[in-house]
């Protein structure tokens, strides 16, 4: 385990300008997911960088309505993430970031690079209303900042095992548990998560960064059939990662939340 | 299954005016989770009656600090619920109430009686940041319509048993997932429940209602040590009650979320 540097924004009134790095692993995170550092007021902490958060008309996450949202046509996703072993992973508070530079995403013939992957609890995307336990996204970008997600759900079994790949990613979980620290995972073998990306259908839309800077055209990619996640290996990921999802955003192209709320107050 | 006339705010842009009842069982529940429905916009749905989902500086739930919430004294609660055989249990759409007139609760020589108790998933109140991912809320008031909640956390176990009493509970849930469909619960023992608040401590604190109107004034008793509940439990409750968590609020006492949020936008 490695401390690194570390700052949690409890003291929300100080302006946050997103993350910062000054030697390379040292990382400022001034939102979170209480009191004045949450959700609400991410636009408050810096109304300059973060505009969309309070003022952007297509949000993430979203409610996902299964009869309404657009799915993904059958082999529009090219996932291609080699196996390696032993890669960085990372406590931000509030976030555990996997960082992973290997790797793309092929989809309407753009190709997008792996950036990292992290974890939210619970997850952040509703299906009719319902929520699952956790979520994991595989962030991915052009050499134009053009960003796309690729966005599992996991969902509690008692009868299936958690994806080996996962349990290689928090095989050391225990020893990242305060934020700023960080480990290694064990090997990393995604061809079950691309086998289970290819047989199942696909949730798509346009929306945003569910974090600050909350930037929008975000091409999202949700796998519409949960992964399998084991208890034990869920109360450890939740006791590190904390409570960590946006509140849910509305219909997409209509006024923001905040907006909407602000309007009668 | 009973099914009965039942109104989901779908358009939300319809005013709300709280719960009512016209036949002694038909309930509206003009807000929900998601969209202009759902907390951020609850305020808005009935500036009056929902003033203080807006504007309240007391409001629930909160995120528990263990270091700085007091506690109740030892023994100070007289929880007194006694064992009785199927009572009725409604899906409200983004809830699941327990009708229960017979019980009270004395603390500090005041006298509550039982009026229901109900489901959140996930859990509304954080711990040091953390969630669980359900909370049940024992509800109970006096004559002059003072208000105590009494709350426990469930933390998801594969090794002990989801207490006999919420099994009983949920003995029929998958009758009621529809919202508006209601059924009886099995038999219920709450000794088992009286001795866990009895043998643990009990966060306390004077909050609000986490739903509409957003009364303050409430007394939270929070168990500090969660409830088992296995796997099978969780996600067939979760798939009735939906997500029906209100976003955290600030520190008690301090201006309401949103009048902090709206001021920079």
């Amino acid at each position: 385990m490695k401390l690194i540097h570390f700052l949690i924004p409890l003291l929300a009134a100080t302006p946050a300008s997103c993350a910062g790095e000054s030697d390379g692993v040292t990382k400022f995170r001034l939102f979170n997911y209480t009191d004045t550092g949450g959700p609400l007021n991410w636009y408050g902490l810096d109304p300059v960088a973060n505009e969309a958060c309070g003022k952007g008309n297509n949000q993430s996450p979203i409610d996902i309505d299964t009869n309404a949202i657009e799915y993904a046509p059958a082999g529009a996703l090219k996932f291609t993430l080699p196996a390696i072993d032993g890669v960085h992973i990372e406590n931000l508070g509030f976030g555990l970031d996997v960082t992973l530079k290997n790797g793309t995403l092929e989809v309407n013939n753009k190709i997008y690079n792996m950036v990292q992957f992290h974890f939210h609890t619970p997850a952040e995307h509703h299906v009719n209303h319902e929520h699952y336990p956790m979520e994991v996204h595989f962030v991915f970008q052009t050499p134009e900042n053009e960003t796309a997600v690729v966005g599992f759900f996991f969902q509690l079994s008692d009868t299936s095992k958690t994806p080996p790949l996962f349990e290689s990613v928090f095989s050391r979980i225990a020893e990242i548990a305060d934020p700023g620290s960080s480990s290694t995972t064990g090997l990393l073998d995604f061809q079950e998560l691309t086998a289970h990306l290819d047989q199942n259908r696909i949730y798509q839309y346009t929306g945003s960064f569910t974090t600050p800077p909350c930037t929008e055209g975000v091409a999202w990619y949700l796998s519409a059939e949960p992964l399998p996640l084991d208890v034990k290996t869920y109360n450890a990921v939740k006791m590190v990662v904390k409570f960590n999802a946006r509140y849910i955003q509305n219909v997409l192209g209509r006024e923001n939340l905040l907006g909407i709320a602000m309007r009668h107050l």
